[in-house]
């Protein structure tokens, strides 16, 4: 039982001014957490009930699958790390720091290392897989830009869980046991999802799909498609379209085009010129390439630039493209680089100054569309001018391709595509809950597990990894169920089942019978959080019991003098009487409706 | 249901060569941890589950005793420690690190500092007052020798309490209510334990007392004497003498002791000469004062050298003296350290040359025992001299006394002392497993906790801390309770309440009882562990699970004819047989006995 007049608490009327996004708000507001560090955060005590409920059913749910509980140190020498290059490849966002020998430490930011050599210590047989094993575990990164309270922080709790199977059948049932335990999960939690593609990022390996909860504070943009089709956008695969023949195109031609460093100045000198303007339409940007330049700054600290070409209706997408790039990452292309590569004219580069065999020497690759046969207006490598009709395959021929351009709502769905159905794509942002990644053999081999298969033979396992973000959950379902007047949590995370009011400031019957009902409720396995303050006033009481979000609320207050109380579900706002005689059955058969397991 | 067939666990027969003690080497044997780093653990499934059951009553009783569970980072920032001037005090056993940023932070060790800002920020009146937050959670410090596996780390997981209170009276109650929970705590765990007096280290503060289990693989030593009164020897207080009349006292007088640079050559040679042999008795090492020199370091790097003078039938517990001169760390004088100190003659160092209004300036202090009116022989400051009948307080003058001797078993009882008694104590050693202690205001000042009191003034608040090692619980009860042939779990704690071996080796007629059992036995709420595996026989099955060491063992094997199974109890190794029909009745009532709540 919770008594407000004693509970760690403190509810606040105004947001803080550091907390961006609501459930971030809220949860500082009802005196859930409270900021100790950049990325850091306290739990106080109603906060990590909520954490501990939320563990609780993510790890109920992991044992009914048959995952077994292990849990690793935090604290990780730099040893194995380095033996998969990722003690360099996380680059800044790895905590790293030296014990009082000078040995090199990390602070875990996930566990794959770990995982594989505790498997190659005990294992060594076909008969011992296949083999799930799991944490619920505290986890660092220095992350650039810590937002948005827990759902991005620098410590957070993952329940990171990893596969272990002879083969890639094995793999894809384990693959499909946790996704089908992570939908059990996230629906226990009463947090929204859509399953979407993603990209493997810096973790090697190949299939893979995002649990993203659809809210517009999250930072994942995703597409999806009245088809099924959903995908992060960083894994969307634009459709390639078909080659187009070569032998039809006019030849390319050099024109003059003063002042025309942008595409839309270009288009518009298009359109506006006699000699240039088309005759069956207008001139778009999607005509135009559009040449982009960037710095690729690896792990090690090497520097390498990289050309992209692409429709010049779009912009490169950042995102998109980091994740084609990792380890290393993006940066913008600045005007010493330019200063140092004389051959790139600013605003009219052309795929002729442009390749690895080119005089820049850059490597170029283009966005998807670009298929050869495809005819562009684009740069001709010098101020003021532009070349026409510049035929892929025949006038330039890129380095490769790329999907770094942005995702627009309204492009084609490549699943639809690839039936030959016309279907566009819609555009939302979501919450990453939860990660099911097929890693494969790369771990494995990197850190030497191998088991003898049933003809005695050394072969390397296959991985899978699966990761749940605990803590931002909690914020997730903040996020996703609070509302303007405060927190709103489902039955089975909440801090309490019910919120018991006292309306009144004395010691007086209402106390009495607030406090009789407390004892029964708690002793039929309801769990009470009683609002026996007698310092505030029943409105004060009214508005913490809404901003703190117990699904049911129970108000006895005047109507006592006619034997009834009042009950609110918190989520709908319903408000009824009941009698105080069966309040308690009524409020027991409320709560096991929904029960808390 | 843990079924031994797919459970991650290997056993090993024999001991690793890396494990020092007992509980370690059992719970590397038995499948329970496995070393992941210097002073850092993996828990495997199995004791993942004790883990867990070990804190599940610890937080059961904190709640029970209406504490409030709140949970910290443990990445913290530099600031708070800075206030309380610990950054620097913890010296190398803190580890510390930058984020990408440059800022310092550090892995917290203990989290005072925290817990006082988080009540500064939330309370302000002592009508709040009395509180009591815990957290339990993974700790961090860079020992300089992380040993015998659990029992003491560099990663950890501690239950730390703070109580807040507005006066002394309070916070005798909340220091109480925390004695009487731990109390509750180590009987629920079943870990035999002796409260003992205890130094307060570096925190500051009074009163301290140490929850130690005694087994002589602890790393602290204590006390103990028939009247109740028991001690860690660092909180040990030597009665002092009472003085002598110094008039009485002859004088002193230089002798020459050629080649005597040691105590027993001195005793040797005023024994053997006639003109310095007594006439009353022989002369023995406790007639004679040592000057023993030592080098403090401070966190701050300065080094500051100690003279200690205590009678020479003692050494210098370096351990005791480490508590009286904290933070610095006592190190030894060394050659190079005597060099710089000429008028110091090694061997033969005398009370003349100590003190800081000495030649030496070194500050002298001594033994407890070295009242005004002892006589002492002693160093005359010339090789092969001594003085005797040098009388203190006539003929030196020490700086202070200091509590550094080592304390020997027969020595007297200081609380029977007190009383006029004779008592001697004895000697033990043990685990320390919990510690209270009394704070007082030196944190609430550092950082500024203050609450307006019932007349409007603000006043500091006053603090207790209270810990418990939680992982070093584990190895401690594996430690207490273990024998020759394994671990032997209390109910409590155990990973499950019974063994089932099946003793054969098919899926026979043997294996299908075994299941229906188990189910059975699972569905009464016992939790079972099945060893059903075909690959092994039944004598290894034996051995596992008297290696792992759950309290019942049931061995369902060629009785099965006659009817009857057979059931161990793992700690008494008693055997019998009983009917299989009426088994699971048998077996939940003999787990119900001694419940795991």
């Amino acid at each position: 039982m919770l008594r407000l007049s004693s509970l760690f608490v403190r509810t606040l009327r105004e947001n803080p001014s550091d907390a961006e996004v609501p459930s971030h708000q809220l949860m500082l507001r009802a005196g859930y957490i409270r900021r100790a560090a950049p990325g850091g955060f306290t739990w106080l005590p109603l906060g990590w009930i909520v954490y501990r409920n939320v563990e609780r059913v993510i790890r109920e749910e992991m044992d009914a699958a048959g995952f077994q509980e292990v849990h690793f140190p935090a604290l990780l020498p730099r040893e194995p790390y380095e033996a998969t290059n990722r003690w360099s490849e996380y680059g800044p966002n790895l905590f790293r720091l030296q014990d009082r020998r000078g040995a090199d430490y990390l602070l875990g930011p996930t566990h794959e290392e770990m995982f594989t050599l505790l498997v190659k210590d005990l294992y060594s047989s076909y008969k011992d897989l296949p083999l799930v094993i799991y944490q619920i575990q505290t986890k660092y990164r220095d992350e650039a830009r810590p937002r948005a309270g827990l759902l991005r922080g620098r410590e957070f709790v993952m329940k990171d869980s990893y596969s272990f199977d002879i083969d890639d059948a094995g793999l894809g049932k384990s693959y499909e046991d946790h996704r089908a335990a992570y939908i059990r999960t996230f629906e226990r939690l009463g947090l929204p999802f859509v399953i979407v593609s993603a990209m493997s990022g810096a973790m090697g390996g190949s299939k893979s799909e995002e649990f993203l909860t659809p809210l517009e504070v999250g930072e994942d943009t995703f597409v999806r498609c009245a088809c099924g089709y959903a995908a992060n956008t960083e894994a969307v695969r634009v459709p390639t379209p078909r080659s187009i023949a070569i032998d039809a195109a006019p030849a390319a031609r050099v024109v003059d085009t003063p002042g025309t460093p942008t595409i839309a100045t270009l288009v518009d000198l298009l359109n506006d010129r006699a000699d240039l303007r088309r005759n069956d339409r207008a001139w778009s940007a999607a005509d135009t390439l559009k040449n982009v330049i960037v710095m690729l700054r690896y792990p090690d600290g090497r520097r390498e630039p990289l050309a992209i070409g692409l429709p010049g209706d779009r912009e490169v997408d950042m995102k998109r493209l980091g994740a084609q790039v990792g380890p290393a990452e993006p940066e913008a292309f600045s005007e010493a680089d330019f200063a140092a590569h004389s051959v790139l004219v600013k605003g009219y580069i052309g795929p002729d100054m442009l390749g690895t065999t080119s005089a820049s020497g850059i490597r170029y690759v283009v966005d998807p569309r670009v298929v050869p046969g495809t005819r562009w207006v684009t740069g001709a490598n010098a101020a003021g001018t532009h070349v026409v009709d510049l035929t892929c395959g025949r006038d330039f021929t890129p380095d490769g391709t790329i999907e770094a351009a942005e995702v627009l709502a309204g492009d084609p769905c490549p699943a639809c595509a690839e039936r030959g159905i016309d279907s566009t794509l819609e555009m939302a942002r979501g919450i990453e809950i939860g990660h099911i990644f097929q890693l494969g053999r790369k771990y494995a081999e990197a850190l030497g597990l191998t088991v003898l298969d049933q003809n005695g033979k050394q072969v390397v396992v296959t991985m899978g990894s699966y990761g749940i973000g605990v803590s931002r959950a909690v914020a997730a379902i903040a996020e996703a169920t609070a509302d303007d007047m405060g927190l709103c949590w489902p039955r089975e995370v909440a801090p309490a089942d019910v919120h018991v009011v006292i309306a009144s400031k004395g010691s007086d019957i209402i106390a009495t019978e607030a406090e009789r009902l407390t004892s029964e409720l708690e002793a039929r396995g309801v769990r009470v959080m009683l609002d026996d303050r007698t310092t505030v006033s029943p409105g004060v009481k009214f508005k913490d019991a809404e901003l703190i979000g117990v699904p049911t609320i129970v108000i006895v207050g005047k109507g006592l003098a006619d034997g009834v109380i009042e009950v609110r579900d918190r989520a709908t706002n319903e408000r009824r009487n009941i009698a105080v005689t069966s309040a308690v059955d009524e409020l027991v058969a409320q709560c096991s409706a929904n029960p808390r397991r």
